[in-house]
């Protein structure tokens, strides 16, 4: 059994959960989940930091107390030997590639406007960042547009991780101001992924962060 | 022959230099590399765009015209099948938890202190980021020593390309005013893995970068 620490609203969290679900692993009975609050502390406690000192969701740990963490490099693990991350080395590198972009152009955009308007005050300081990070995550959206012009997936051979891991953060980028309207092909992306055998949606923002995200929508 | 579109300065090019030079490929006989100034708009021209939307180095173009972006990717390609990116799924999968941390963690904070310090004017408005970087580029520091207090490599099965992605912007960490006599661990690493047969070392930077980096350490 493995054991996943991570919290529900984070989409680094989410992409195992999508994995699972496609791979047929049944939560309780394959693995559990440890709902671990990153917006308030809990991975930066002495126990915590002892297991990834990087202090960051998700981390896994199995049976034996091997830990691993980083979503991507986690999905590549679960993943592998699989249709979820099939192909060639050329073509899992591609794979990888879409994988890198998520967490260097996509995330600290997309998934870090999402959090300020969701988990910090009205007043927060860090909401002057919110042009800045729009404008990124704009571009990153271009960019996958643009690449869905000539085909279905990112993942090379059909489906895959590199899919989950981009989904992760563009289904709900609409919380952090991003209109995807503006983007036809992510948004027919977007529902194929969510027509996948096996998808598993991502648990409802909590009321006090909904009600955060809407007000930022006046903003 | 591999063409590598790439800046030299630039620690992400670098890493593809340093595997060539590790797996024995030699520069205009295996490889040939196009100079490519991503500091002066280079990957902005809508010839660069068509091939790489998002438009940065390091991008490769093989003989018969595919191409590869991102720099982790394209090592992961490169080394696949070789000592450097050896090991079970489990074994690979924590090479790249070490590329994830460093695209994540590590190169948004260490490379771009570095970018400002001696690639934009002293009295650029960038120069408000620093305190910031500097202070999220120490704790990835402090993460890199805590590992290698009980480990030799990053790459899960002996020096490999995890060590290769973190060497490229750590070993000039102090271009960008980081103090690296503050982490000897990660110092000793570093010249470990200066003693691997086939180490290429960084070109020197240009003059006028050099300058705004002495210029820099006064402020």
């Amino acid at each position: 059994m493995i054991t996943i620490h991570g919290y529900s609203p984070s989409g680094n969290c989410h992409k195992l959960r999508m994995l699972l679900g496609h791979l047929g692993r049944v939560e309780g009975r394959d693995f559990r989940w440890i709902e671990t609050d990153s917006a308030h502390g809990a991975t930066r406690t002495p126990d915590y930091l002892a297991k990834n000192p990087n202090g960051k969701v998700p981390m896994i740990e199995t049976a034996d107390g091997r830990v691993m963490v980083e979503s991507n490099a986690i999905l590549a693990w679960l993943a592998d030997g699989t249709p979820y991350f099939g192909g060639d080395a050329w073509q899992r590198a591609q794979t990888l590639s879409w994988m890198f972009f998520e967490q260097y152009s996509h995330e600290p955009y997309i998934a870090v406007a999402r959090f300020i308007c969701g988990w910090t005050p009205l007043d927060s300081p860090r909401r002057a960042d919110l042009p800045r990070l729009r404008e990124r995550g704009n571009e990153a959206l271009a960019v996958m547009e643009k690449h869905l012009a000539s085909n279905e997936w990112f993942s090379s051979t059909g489906y895959g991780i590199a899919d989950i891991a981009l989904f992760a953060y563009t289904h709900c980028a609409q919380d952090g101001g991003f209109h995807l309207a503006a983007y036809p092909a992510v948004s027919h992306w977007l529902d194929r992924v969510r027509a996948q055998r096996g998808f598993v949606p991502m648990a409802p923002v909590a009321a006090e962060n909904q009600a955060l995200i809407r007000a930022s929508r006046g903003g």
